[in-house]
């Protein structure tokens, strides 16, 4: 939740973006909060994107202006322009300057953001801005998800409680790399900006970065980060005890809202860990999972509950990594259905158990080296098709 | 229609591996024949496979069995065995050499060959050769795929008719650099070794190489072209018109079965020409190509005859080539969507009915170069989902 740490209340609006919706959440610290951000690696930026990119260059921040329903994106020059006005809206009517406002968006590409329903809203939502509207701006920020995404962690530090809050959105254009993911994140410990930033990459990259949907990367991806203070706790300002705290604990608030984006992916019924171990490089794993988690035939596979490890290495053998699967172990949960590269005697109703868990757990053991990775991913089904088929995105 | 060339016959028997149907074919020459073969670019290579590119280095054969149901992949060292024993029951029931016949399994992964099947079946298959068995012999080969594939190209070389032809099965595991795709040629031209094998890479290359279902390339992806010279044309032993006659009949064969086989893809409605034009390298062309043709979003789109460009875009943003996506053109058919990354003003209903056309021909310029490519794709539908969450492949 991110209204949990001390000083900072939010708001949400239905707009107008959406039809009868929630679609417009602001984030305001009370005081100038230190910040960072991760953004898509997609070669096609929305305008959002570039504009909170600027803005973060100062390391400080102390606003978030998001809407669904439009990502703002491959709108062009008039895009940027409507990206800043955005900023300026929210920076006018919290009476801050407009660098210091960031800017996302979510929602389908390509179409103009309606920019009179943001003229009318933002100064709206600045008006509502609670300390108990967290739970409504998760809210706002949904496109095709099924439910609100937040977590809180308390913290100790330096003796002192201070707690991080975070809410995120999910559901499709989910891929590592970030996904149209948007991740906000509020702490009451005061973090210098290059600490919050390290955070920020290691957290992202244990959990944001390894989850996929559908392999599709979107334009908008944005995690973010405000560390106000508020809490009295002791400056982190360089690594050490405190930092470790405070690393571990957006670590754990990102692994959170990660496994819930996986879990309301779009049609999910059933998530699945895939590890990769034994690889020649912490890479190639990396590779080898994203291959196996994004296969259809895999994803197929996990919604029927099938134990078909011959898809998981015919995935693994087309991941692009020179590797000799004729030595791969495979294991489904705890039973090691295939040895060498070929099938192991297993119990097949037991192995059938092991692709129903909760979550699954697939692992390939490559005997060719070290490297290992993981990512999580879920079961492609026909609620995937029906969402996809008609939803502008 | 693999029998429609002067010298080969064809059998298919129903051999027990899959309950109740064809699933047997065995292809046969009066007289040895030159030989060639593209196989699964897949790590993980299936037992026939490496037996029949084994047998291929002579450039000689004489004939081909292939089953179906079961892909004798990821079956170690007994598979191995296995695929040798077909090979060896093939030509003891032919009265010639073991190393004169290509072996090609497709089906479920990871599971033993039936061995006591096939050493009825093979036999059996043998006395039933025929010339009028072409479409038998399709049929035999077939797994998840709706109807046979075949084709039939009439050349004129030096003079003399001759004449190619066809079969495929394709279906699921359908990806670039082959598919689980079986593809067989025959032809009564006389062709030295060399020069079919480079006139059947470049059709593949053209074609089969250019066709994506799902993205999963299989294990068990062969294509084979047995030149007889049963026709008495003229022997093609060097580059020059000849060559080029078989070479263009071979590469339209591989054309009209490779689109056969994207139109008979699991549960597609739709198909689609990816052009991608303007790129620093073809290289990259085909890799842009390639990420929107396999995006979900993309293809759940396509499905839903929804013009949607912006997934267009975001999916070639994230195929790993540095491009400018803010110079980027898109056509539907004739109507251009987008300009400069972002959207033009067109008539939607036009788009929509464009999404709509047989075949859909989705077209990006990224003005970065002059590197094009293309791929053929195919919806993705609740009948795929229907297909592999329950069929073992």
């Amino acid at each position: 939740m991110i209204t949990a740490p001390l000083g900072f209340r939010a708001a949400a609006v239905a707009s107008g973006i959406k039809p009868d919706r929630l679609d417009l959440a602001l984030i305001a610290a009370d005081r100038p909060c230190s910040a960072a951000g991760v953004f898509t690696q997609n070669r096609a930026v929305a305008a959002p994107v570039l504009v909170s990119r600027e803005h973060l260059a100062s390391g400080r921040a102390r606003a978030i202006v998001v809407n669904a329903g439009c990502a703002n994106a491959a709108t062009g020059a008039s895009g940027l322009r409507d990206a800043r006005e955005m900023a300026s809206l929210a920076a006018g009517a919290l009476g801050i300057a407009p660098a210091e406002v960031l800017v996302a968006s979510t929602g389908v590409i390509g179409v103009p953001l309606p920019m009179a329903k943001l003229r009318a809203g933002i100064p709206a939502a600045a008006l509502r801005l609670s300390a108990h509207a967290g739970e409504d701006a998760a809210r706002a920020i949904l496109t095709t998800d099924t439910r609100p995404k937040t977590v809180r962690v308390p913290l100790t530090i330096g003796g002192r409680a201070a707690t991080l809050g975070g809410m995120a959105k999910g559901a499709g254009m989910i891929a590592p790399n970030l996904a149209t993911m948007l991740a906000f994140f509020t702490t009451d410990a005061e973090v210098a900006p290059e600490l919050l930033r390290q955070a920020l990459v290691e957290a992202v990259g244990a959990s944001l970065n390894r989850i996929t949907v559908d392999g599709d990367t979107s334009t908008n991806d944005t995690a973010l980060v405000l560390a106000s203070g508020a809490s009295g706790a002791p400056a982190i300002e360089a690594p050490g005890g405190d930092f470790d705290v405070f690393r571990r604990g957006l670590a754990q608030a990102a692994a959170t809202l990660a496994e819930a984006i996986v879990r309301d992916g779009e049609g999910v019924t059933r998530i699945a860990e895939v590890r990769v171990e034994g690889a020649p490089t912490a890479r190639d794993a990396d590779r080898i999972a994203r291959t196996i988690a994004e296969s259809p035939l895999v994803k197929t596979a996990l919604h029927g509950g099938d134990p078909n490890w011959g898809r998981v290495l015919a995935a693994a053998g087309r991941a692009g990594v020179d590797v000799d699967l004729s030595r791969a172990d495979i294991f489904i949960g705890e039973v090691h259905v295939a040895e060498g590269g070929a099938a192991r005697a297993y119990d097949e109703s037991v192995a059938a158990a092991a692709m129903r868990a909760d979550p699954v757990r697939l692992r390939v053991h490559l005997h060719a080296g070290s490297g290992a990775g993981w990512i999580w991913t879920s079961d492609l089904t026909r609620g995937y098709i029906d969402i996809n088929a008609h939803y502008r995105s």
